[in-house]
């Protein structure tokens, strides 16, 4: 395993405290698939209360929190909306279509952020029995692959008020709910209000090792459990990992900022060495796209010679590498991956 | 059964006519389902070579010859792209998803026109394990929520380049691509040159009762049979409808041009009875499609008033009227719709 | 296109006569995706109404009609119950699985015999959150595979009074129920009666070229309609074929006696020709399976030999040769296939 | 959360002991989804080693660790063949059918014992382009609702050595493989030997809190860890889990022995006190099961009558009381359930 002076592929990258595992291994627990993990279970109120809904329900992975919500919402053969860039279309393998049989259509979004005439235009409700029903509208926040964008509440107020007298349904991937929360100030019921369902993900800025959540209505939980079943996410005793995400909870919310900080730092210093490779004010939360088309360097290139220095980046697509901060990442290795690509940037590869 | 004095609901309402209710009538048949029947293995053969395929298969609608076509190129879990209008994810229930679980990502497009830039913005290749990957482009031409709208050749070549190099296969649901072929000129083996798989519709301009084709490669088409069984398309002494195929190839392409000037010349009267409501200059084929945002009428309401008249339209949308020609609506049918919708254009409802 | 002298290969290889090619030329039509086509609204009434359901809808085939059905009351990780030689599960490629999400488990019946404990024993309702729970039992009458066996009314009734309370449906596969109801004398409504939903075929027995309906109550009818759409089994002027079908059960029901009759000939002969490959007394319709273990002859080998000789049979597993009687097989047919499979009997080829 | 004086509900209500905390407390973990966890790789490489297979994979549970090794073995539209008790079928709420589209037929097998001319007479390969294929046979041991059955290895050679000149797969479902190895001695990989893959379970009679692994070979794991993700099975720092099952490995298999002697003689008791109710020849590993038939209790009666008392257990189907031994569960607290259940079934319920 490479120790990386500063490991900024993924915010999923954290490893628990010890105080986190001291947690874990005192956790209560009892048979979860049989409702009976009085950990599961106070995790799952903490969570329906932080959004306001009234059921939560704990699972493996953000994918498939976001795979059951979609499925509540959308029959097979319906659609959903969401932008191009969204991680449900692009990032959980298809299972939307592949499992639940769902088709969707996608607007084209800079930066993923919301603009509400974008998935107005799309709506297709009442169109008689030959044309497909647009049954849901997914709404991510932040938005990870458009460089962690936090979206605007008025864009939410205005889509919601165009879907619900369709009686079109809201998801709300909130994977990074918690650092558009923080970066915002929005509360997270606020957020939540807007969204039938949402998903929220403990194992990413939070740092608990795995799990997350999907809230939503006591009914929509009370299906979701059964589909987490048939999907394969009934877990046993696992209380054990939902005590690391009720002591993320207490202890791993507020100090995003600092993540937001360190990413903010890096962005100037980043946009200093290479004018134009980042605009710092899209830095909103923990994640730096750095475009790289007039820097010289392909992502690939500048994965591989920072990673030779022992720092860690992903590159995010043709032209963009993405870096992304969380709770392993200190201000001394923030300083250390900022030295780092700020003189690779500024000595340009000869082409 | 209401006779309409001119039905433009859709080129699908076509009749057979007597010569070609005599060709069904003496074709010879056999049973399909064991390749057995002569007159369908006539047309596939004629189909095939008319686009240059090696081989074709009839189906009974267009939405099974485009599924068939998307099955073979996209696994579960693989996307297809394709504009946020086109028919395969518009106007066939979503079954791309929910029979092949396939997922689509949309693009924009005014018109349906195919811009290249569009699709190759959304291509994902060589993405890793992790994110969804393109295995196919779709491009419907004539575009039909388009209006009837011809794909430029140049556009198509130049998605075809991004895409071979990058292993991503094309299919053109080419329903309406004897339209699209009269009214350019393009050969049809020049369009579907472009594409791994081609769709054909013999019940729309064609005037045929039923059915459709898919072409491919030997192999494709041979994949594409068991599939064709598997959705409950294998039919039997299905000949009696290719009969109607063949008839129409001999009789009913070339006059598809006489369709395109009725349909130019109602846009004209249109354009001048309710300036700005079309753009003759954008009605390429037999499709009319009427804003009615500045006429004072919603969709709805012009559909009723024409109704009442003895000619029939479609809603198609909140602001749009659409009127299609074909082998049933002569000169004549031609003139009166003309008159009737442009005296319900001139004479505005008091709102 | 080879000639045989007598085609026992399927029912389903009839060509249509002289008088039914007429009734299809003289069809009225319309376009049946709007719902205006009169001839196959009239087949549909007069369907629906000789099984005593509300609705009928006319698909492509029976493959079709049955997968309808049945998506209708399974919903995705759901069961079905079966024989293990069932049509639904054996020759429909997996359809009800691979597009509606079904789960099937299966008796076993010698000869698709129904014997009521078989199904009870396996039903299973109630049982809670997480295991899978029966929603219907398929039928089929009479049984292909079996040999075209009928079933006892006595056990369907038995089977229908242990799934009605526990909210099991029931659905009649009865692509050859003409010929259960002309064997038995037992009304078609009366079969009907016991199920939810039945499919029947034109292009079996009754010698139309292509065409089945599917019966049930008007909701789940019209809920069938818009899957027929999504299957791809939505057709336009399709009374052409619905006109045959109507021809057919004018002219061609009662007749279904005739080959009965001749296939009991058959199995008396083969039975006489070589004891044991076949018990007439299991002929009940147009069907004769004969089991070739003690003949000397493999399947291969015997349709081999009897198409050398002008008659067609099918390899039905690998002890088993399936010969059909049907419309284009007379008494001279028949006694030639006698001659020729008798005289293969008696001479066993050398081991 | 009650406290029961013997769970005898099921064996994965285990909870870690202190020893298995401090080993999940101390766990070197990575970001499995980037293939980072040293503990995961060093449990997968362990029981993959265990059933001499090339690769394992962990999976959040059995459901999923038999779904992904179905998956990997039949495509959509084909099927699979197993008993109709077996967990596969019976209680992963057909996912496989759901997810996958994979039909199934199913033979009957008393106590889901395997005999093989049961799955043979089902084989169905090389039947053409019309019919279903079978790719899978599917054996589970010990067979779970058949009260703990060990499969003998003979059946399953011969079961082998007619599925391999096919082509036809075979899966293991061996959530209690580690019981059938103990009880019988057969080593873990001779077992495995006659499988394409195998499902094993940790949070059942091993006593971890969650996971399962699927073994195979190098190629079908790497193809399963793509379709996990799909299934949202993808967990991060998941070492902390892993480390309760490599602890398990080490102290809580042959234990099992323990386990099965405790079953064996609360059956033995119970056969004394309700005569027929259960042969204890047929109790082979940790589960009994407890025919109610002649007993007086229906099996909910006896549940309830028990956990009165403080003895949980579970009623398996219309007639049948079943009851698991576990780690949970000492000798003290067998006595005491031995003692409830007979007590209960010598003063029978006045009818």
């Amino acid at each position: 395993m490479t120790l990386w002076r500063a490991d900024l592929l993924s915010d999923t990258v954290t490893r628990p405290t010890p105080a986190m595992r001291q947690a874990m291994a005192r956790a209560e627990v009892g048979d979860d698939v049989f409702g009976e993990d009085p950990t599961v279970q106070a995790l799952q109120e903490r969570v329906a209360g932080l959004l306001g809904h009234e059921a939560a329900l704990f699972t493996p992975s953000g994918s498939m929190a976001n795979q059951l919500g979609l499925r509540l919402h959308v029959r097979p053969g319906e659609e959903l909306l969401c932008d191009s860039l969204a991680h449900v279309v692009r990032a959980e393998l298809g299972a939307a279509a592949a499992f639940s049989g769902i088709t969707s259509r996608t607007w084209t979004a800079p930066r993923g952020l919301l603009d509400p005439p974008d998935p107005i235009a799309l709506l297709q409700t009442g169109v008689g029995p030959y044309q497909v029903c647009t049954s849901l509208v997914v709404v991510e926040n932040t938005h990870n692959f458009g460089g962690g964008t936090v979206q605007p509440l008025w864009a939410i107020r205005q889509v919601r008020a165009a879907t619900r007298p369709r009686g079109v349904a809201m998801h709300l991937d909130g994977a990074r709910l918690w650092n558009a929360h923080v970066a915002s100030g929005v509360a997270l019921a606020e957020y939540a209000a807007h969204f039938d369902t949402v998903s929220v993900c403990l194992s990413k800025g939070l740092g608990a090792p795995v799990g997350s959540l999907l809230v939503g209505s006591a009914d929509a939980i009370a299906e979701a459990r059964i589909w987490r079943k048939r999907f394969g996410g009934g877990m046993r005793q696992v209380g054990i990992l939902a005590a690391a995400g009720l002591y993320a909870l207490d202890h791993h919310v507020e100090r995003l900022a600092d993540d937001h900080a360190r990413a903010q730092r890096a962005a100037r210093a980043f946009a200093d060495a290479a004018p134009g490779c980042v605009d710092p004010e899209t830095v909103e939360t923990n994640i730096v796209v750095l475009t790289t088309t007039d820097t010289g360097w392909s992502p690939a290139e500048l994965v591989a010679a920072v990673a030779a220095k022992g720092v860690r980046g992903y590159a995010a697509g043709p032209e963009a590498l993405r870096l992304a901060w969380h709770l392993d990442v200190d201000d001394a290795a923030t300083d250390y991956a900022i030295d780092v690509v700020t003189t690779l940037l500024r000595a340009r590869p000869t082409p």
